[in-house]
């Protein structure tokens, strides 16, 4: 049907246009148009005549296929109008450029970044034309937000108007965020650790472990004394001050960031120190079926309506030290999802993407792959699949670990990956080769992809393939990839609508609550003033189609969010 | 003769690799093939079947005929054999993938990268051996030097190997350096303020105005107070500080670069102020003679056989006053130039390309075209083109000056252009648009084009009609466009092959002297590990291929950078 529509929408065209183009060129259009009825057919990308920029790429084809989803109109018309002036600019001249022209280079380029097929209904502009005047504000202020660190930007990202507007636009589902980061940190100090049986430990190397208990824990080799919370707080004169204290080792957040975090190496020890300090918290099986909703409260209050959390259902434990398996935690997790969805019926549900650490031996992960196996085989509609978590550049790439990753088709069973691959700027060095060993062991998704533009050929399977990367802008501000996000690689994939989801990593560690502040970089810093109404729309539907909810569920997803979408534009315009 | 080349090769591979391939894959491949014989005989890109990635682009065809001229074997082989396997890896699977497959993968997204297509000799690949061992040292010092801004990272710089070796290399032509910032600074103070009748000011905005006259000079708007630099030099004790006190006028240069500038707003401010200052000496006529000279000798001197500088054409003045015109100093600089070659038989030349100030007004960059068009006629050899310069974000755009720039086209005139376009990263703002313009506009290369690889489409267009980019990694790190070179945007266009040079923009005000020190950043920071001596190798052929040179000269300055070329290779491998 689409294809048959631009056929002849350019026949139709031809009448009127046929002065513009002289006769080679416009031969070979029509031969090229003649044989894009087979490749469009195919439902897939087709070129021009070679040196010509005439072009309906994958991306178009997507666009159009998810616009219509979304029961969106589509522009076939500008896809159409702004390809055609292409060839008659190739034919060179140094006289000034037609005007209209260049304005349909303009639209052709805006076309092909993330959204730019959409075409927004009336109250949609005037929402987008209010959101552009804002960026230009904002970007003529003293300090652009994106280029500040964002433990500096925060409090300032916070009063900004486009902030306030994304806090309340629909969103879709968050598909990247670990699981022991979930939850402000504020609530599990100010929540769990004053709950009964909380014990303390302040180890060697400046961190911290805490442990519910209904005796006095035993000493461990990086604990030796433990003391009862309620009793250390009771002691101490200020027990602000004293949580405060707690929250430094729980987050990375510091006022002084470049100070405290000269490079990767120091930032990414903090980094793991927190997630081992949060895990004695986390992993108490009552406190976890608590923080598990409260995880969800919070993406449910920033307008996020599903969750694919990656997790490495680490043990539980009840207070006399009896402890649960990875089932009983699935278990719990589909249970308080469950719960949630009633409490919240416009919540979509939730999924895990079961983790391992790549500082793992190969045999460990081998094991690792095979429990997921399981695990997907005895909870299909819980877990989504399996994904290493760590930082790439000291941990195994995923070619060392080959033997464990080609299990699930050695076995004929089925483990959707979702790698993180490409969270570097290790530029040509083996770990810089994760994200094209992804792609080869068939990755649903690619977590982070930061490198990604460095690689050509992986972009363009990646693309082809229609696999999403999730961009997680503050987190690679934090952990310091890059300090001016308005050069984060992700803008080059934006500009060419490359398959792509935003999320927050790690919102606990970073500070961050819901996907609004990551959304923000991405949309004013990554974005700039290009990135317009109709890329957050593709980025909200994006997160959903490129989820693991089966076809049935998206589409139901797509309608309830549609609907939102649609309060949201009328109560904004 | 390279496309029935490659056609037969697949041939006789079909018979041995039948067996990879399914059916369906074969049958696209074999109808493929078939009309790529067309293609490629009209030397344009063709693509594979749809979705899949075999390719021969543009960029392969462009690099085999580099090579070609550069008389170096060409690896078809490789490009054909890492091409194939992809067909057989869109069938998907979950199986471990072939080792041997997964590496032709990896060789044929290297063969995509600027240089990836060229075969080096058993010398050559020892050396590059020898320098990826040293690049692999550099990348796991405490301390990435490409990480560092440029004020602290040149002592270190200059203490690497890679650069030492970078030094020695012949690195062709340097194609975008301002002409007043042509020379070492330190020469400009110990030699041309030592001059007698040189008299100084020292302005309100703290500033310094130099000027050589035979009188004391009058005061001006900006400058109350002229002292003979001889008799003030003398009064101060301590003429070493007095020297550095000229010198930090004369640079941007500082200890504490973040605190001292700490937005591009103020290090612009410095930037153009250090120009402002520079002016009084280097258009006194006797000291742009020997200025000039001095020039292209540190250019001599760091292996550079060639010199397109940017020039205003500033007046320049005698002692008693006499003011010479542009074509005056049009001559002198085809003079000196004369002279150099003379002395120096291994150096190509120079050309101008005639610039102004975008900060003027639409009537008076009309009428400097108009000029410019009469002095290219007068100076064909010497004029190369006109360019406009300034910072782009706070001048006109180049649509502003539209009606200027088709004028050479109204008079039926040739004037080839060099624009700056996109250095910015003020995205999607109107100033974003010059990219797009210059290529409208037929500009020859393009000045940074730092924001290209955010313009998919200017980005096709500029591939297509083989336009490179003027890269200058050090003047967009110290103009605050970028802090951490791997981030650098270019990082994107290298992998992917895109028409480039490399240059050094404000050697002078940077505190480099010659390519060496961009060539660092280049090879190092945006190349990655990924870069080789065949991306060196490229780099600097494109510096002559890209050059303003007729044929004949391109062919035989290629000639003689190859006989160079092999005396570097031979001497250090």
């Amino acid at each position: 049907m689409p294809h048959s529509l631009v056929y002849h929408m350019v026949r139709q065209k031809k009448k009127k246009k046929l002065q513009l183009f002289d006769s080679q060129h416009f031969a070979d259009m029509l031969s090229l148009l003649r044989e894009n009825k087979l490749h469009f057919q195919r439902g897939q990308s087709w070129d021009a005549s070679p040196g010509s920029a005439l072009r309906f790429s994958q991306e178009h084809v997507l666009a159009l296929r998810f616009t219509a989803r979304a029961e969106n109109m589509v522009s076939l018309c500008l896809a159409l109008l702004s390809s055609l002036p292409l060839l008659w600019f190739l034919r060179g001249g140094h006289a000034m450029p037609d005007p209209a022209r260049r304005d349909l280079l303009m639209r052709e380029e805006m076309s092909r970044q993330t959204g730019g097929l959409l075409a927004l209904t009336a109250a949609e502009q005037k929402l987008d034309a209010r959101l552009r005047q804002l960026k230009e504000q904002e970007m003529s202020a003293a300090r652009f937000l994106p280029a500040v660190h964002f433990f500096r930007a925060k409090p300032l990202i916070e009063k900004s108007s486009i902030f306030k507007l994304l806090q309340k636009m629909p969103k879709g589902a968050a598909l990247h965020i670990h699981s022991s980061s979930l939850v402000d940190v504020e609530w599990l100090v100010k929540n769990v650790t004053y709950r009964p049986h909380c014990y303390v430990c302040f180890t060697w190397d400046n961190s911290v472990r805490f442990l519910f208990s209904d005796r006095q824990p035993f000493p461990r080799w990086d604990c030796f004394y433990w003391q009862l919370l309620e009793t250390l707080r009771a002691k101490t004169g200020d027990c602000t001050e004293f949580d405060n204290g707690l929250i430094q080792h729980l987050t990375l957040f510091t006022e002084d960031p470049e100070g405290e975090y000269p490079n990767q190496d120091v930032v990414w020890e903090k980094f793991e120190k927190a997630f081992v300090a949060a895990a004695g918290l986390v992993t108490h099986a009552p406190v976890l079926r608590d923080y598990y909703y409260q995880g969800l409260e919070e993406l449910h209050k920033d307008n996020i309506m599903y969750l694919e959390v990656r997790s490495g259902l680490s043990k539980t434990y009840e207070l006399d030290g009896t402890v649960h398996d990875k089932s009983w935690t699935l278990s719990l997790f589909q249970e308080v999802t469950e719960k949630f969805r009633k409490d919240h019926p416009d919540f979509l549900g939730a999924q895990i993407i079961i983790s391992v650490h790549r500082a793992l031996s190969v045999s460990e992960v081998r094991a690792a792959v095979k429990e997921a196996i399981q695990l997907k085989r005895d909870f299909p509609d819980v877990v989504a699949g399996f994904d290493l978590v760590g930082r790439e550049n000291v941990g195994r790439s995923l070619w060392d670990f080959r033997e464990a990753l080609s299990l699930p088709a050695e076995l004929g069973a089925s483990l959707p990956y979702f790698f993180h691959a490409g969270e570097t700027d290790d530029e040509g060095t083996d770990v810089d080769q994760n994200i094209l060993d992804a792609l080869l062991f068939n990755t649903s998704r690619i977590g982070h992809g930061y490198a990604l533009p460095h690689h050509p050929l992986a972009k363009e399977l990646s693309r082809n393939r229609n696999i999403a990367v999730e961009l997680c802008p503050i987190s690679n501000q934090v952990l310091m990839l890059i300090s001016d996000l308005r050069n984060h690689p992700a803008a080059v994939l934006m500009s060419e609508g490359h398959p792509m989801v935003v999320s927050s990593d790690d919102p606990s560690l970073f500070g961050t609550s819901g996907l609004s502040y990551d959304f923000y970089e991405a949309f004013v810093g990554i974005g700039g003033l290009k990135a317009n109404l109709g890329t957050l729309k593709e980025l909200a539907v994006n997160s959903i189609r490129y989820s693991s909810l089966p076809a049935h569920l998206q589409n139901a997803g797509l309608h309830m969010w549609q609907n939102k979408w649609d309060t949201f534009i009328s109560d904004n315009s």
